[in-house]
């Protein structure tokens, strides 16, 4: 039996209280597993006197968690703080640099900045491991780092913001608008103190920076990922989508193109009967193609006590086996820089828009479409709202850019009574 | 840069092709991200001559798989060959005695003989490492024994025979019964010359001992799992299993009850709309509940050249980069006998017969059934055929033997036109 592996632990909220609770109570079996005793060490956290329903009175507790990172009696560092700079990026530093190991589940620090801190770990010989960062209990970054790497992969998507997919899919089953399931999210406690980082798609964004560079071999570039939020999705476009066979899903999709990779974090159609269109409420999942494997679909849990700290056991698991790997799949010199691209590859898009009650408008905005060279695939137009008609098309595959001329030009048939909705339909 | 891995590869079918294909096509990738060179020293297998459509003209050949797993040359065995005892145990068991590390696609060689392997790994320090062998190219086993680590597993579930979903899904979507689909998988080439090694269930009955043995930590014991293929499922019973919303799965179950480990691969009723129901053809599904996780879901493809390999080459990664695991995921030493039980959780189910056309018919069958303490959920009876009514009952949650029971006595009644069938209905 080889020395126990001890742990500081930083962050003392849901996801931390899980971590202790499943050392404390599944000892024996971690035990088994490893070949060695977890232990935790020290704690840090806010407040030291708050009632968190677990016995911490055995570990010793530290107020600065820098401090903590650094000790003697410190294998790994646990941070479960959060945010891309402040303490947590402070503490995670010292502890890389006094060569500690680093269990996190900060998804905005490794997007922000992994890069500098897969270096620093490379240079004291340690690991960051991050399965928590991403998907929650999924072990998606396991797979796509370990499982995958005989693969050259071709593209990830992937639901990733369990918040987002909950109050999309729950517009949908109770007919109800954007702004009233917001409403009651805010209520349920199921947002962010910042709520724009889960409606505004940033925390997601977050998770697809870190897929995207271990999936492609480039440094993580938060800034290269194309952010939509799900704030402009109407409950009309929800519906009219479904009536086409269709499900709205904030979805991440990273591809390799012909001027780049391309990241984006966006609001897409996928057909309902996908895997993808049939995911419900908070749950997250995680697509990964690769040449060799094909697809492979991961779904599970993406938030939570028990399924967060499952991801972060996992990796201390990992490190207590010996098991290695490099912070971002390969050597973090060997990263390429990620070619940016601002075009999105070829895609159908759904449009939605209203007109005005005339003769000959729909055959104006079919003529714009054909002038950028975009050919419809279906088409529908609804009974008219006092003056104006509700029109709604499914282009074939068009790239973006022609798509966003033929928008532009719309402008001027003098048709238009609102400005077009154009959603893209993602193949899955 | 550290050394190469030298591998031994036996077994040059479809998936030993697929792996000298990967560590040929995609050598820079794996020296990037494992750190070393990956290189094939020799290679063996029945016939040197035959055109495989790949160059082994750079390895060694070795005519015995044996004499080659010795080599100083081959750091890793790489077993291909498939079957339980013969050359690939032979093979297998030279290789750990002589310090090689073993990867191996072979699931009947350790089902059958597992814990003896396991042990005799653990003696000469090295590694087995069986990906390969459970649902193709789905990183299952990494999954259960790393990324899930922190869990007490509670139930792993899943679809693990590509060519029973194809066949249960084919029948389901052309209205054809079995006989005819399996005469077209025989055409096709889709089964393994032995077909009872697929419908029978036991190619998957192999797989789900080895999940067992992962997930409950006891050792590997493949005459503890109960086995049913997919023979008796007629078209009426998937049509009216679909009816009610449900879809019928060659399904492997592994749970904790209260008389020990129950483990079954049989066909079982799953909802319609749930991840099990929807997968459709020759995919794979592994559902793992773990106490803290919850449920995680994965899919992919299950066999195929691409898929297998991509899992045997995600092991030599594993290998070179130094990682190291117990091979049933904790000491051979530590995993319990499972205590064996032959009764199963309970359940509701599925029954369908052919009842007499005679009055009370049905109440002396509804009656039997209560005597025994089943209630009914649901009852159809349909249009009387000749002198004989198809009825369909849906029962509550009973136990097995209970059920059992019932059946036997509903023989006394007199009124069965036809022995009942009765289908399990997993709840998932």
């Amino acid at each position: 039996m080889s020395s126990p592996l001890r742990l500081g632990i930083a962050g003392l909220g849901t996801v931390g209280v899980g971590t202790v609770r499943i050392v404390q109570n599944q000892a024996e079996l971690l035990k088994a597993r490893t070949g060695r005793e977890i232990a935790i060490s020290a704690v840090s956290a806010r407040s030291r006197d708050l009632d968190r329903g677990i016995r911490i009175a055995d570990y010793d507790w530290a107020d600065d968690p820098a401090s903590m990172a650094i000790r003697d009696d410190v294998d790994v560092f646990v941070e479960l703080m959060g945010g891309a700079d402040g303490v947590a990026r402070r503490a995670t530093e010292a502890a890389i640099a006094a060569g500690k190991h680093v269990v996190t589940a900060n998804k905005a620090l490794l997007a922000v900045h992994g890069q500098a801190l897969g270096e620093a770990a490379e240079r004291s010989g340690v690991s960051i491991r991050y399965e928590a960062a991403v998907a929650g209990g999924i072990p998606c970054i396991k797979a796509l780092s370990e499982g995958l790497a005989g693969n050259e992969i071709t593209r990830v998507m992937g639901v990733m913001n369990g918040t987002c997919n909950y109050i999309l899919t729950r517009m949908q089953s109770a007919s109800l608008d954007y702004q009233t399931v917001f409403a009651e999210c805010e209520q349920l406690g199921y947002l962010e103190a910042d709520p724009s980082l889960d409606v505004g798609g940033i925390d997601a964004g977050h998770k697809l920076a870190i897929l995207v560079a271990l999936a492609f071999g480039t440094k993580v570039d938060f800034d290269a990922v194309h952010i939509e939020g799900i704030e402009r999705i109407s409950i009309e476009d929800i519906e009219q989508a479904a009536d086409m066979g269709f499900r709205i899903k904030l979805l991440g999709v990273a591809q390799r193109t012909g001027h780049g990779i391309e990241a984006r974090m966006s609001p897409c159609l996928v057909p309902a009967e996908s895997p993808l269109g049939q995911l419900e409420g908070a749950s997250n999942m995680i697509v990964l193609e690769g040449d060799s494997v094909g697809q492979v679909v991961l779904q599970g849990a993406g938030a939570g006590e028990g399924p967060t700290a499952s991801a972060i056991i996992g990796d201390i698991c990992d490190l207590a086996r010996g098991s290695a790997r490099p912070v971002f799949g390969m050597p973090a010199g060997e990263l390429a820089v990620a070619r940016r691209t601002d075009g999105a590859a070829p895609a159908a898009y759904y449009l939605r828009m209203q007109l005005v009650d005339r003769p000959g408008a729909l055959a104006k905005i079919a003529a714009v479409l054909g002038d950028a060279g975009i050919s419809i695939n279906r088409m529908r137009q609804y009974r008219h709202k006092e003056a104006t008609a509700p029109v709604l098309i499914v282009t074939h595959e068009a790239q973006q850019e022609a798509l966003d001329t033929a928008i532009a030009n719309m402008d001027g048939t003098g048709v238009l009574a609102s400005a077009p909705v154009a959603i893209r339909i993602e193949k899955v």
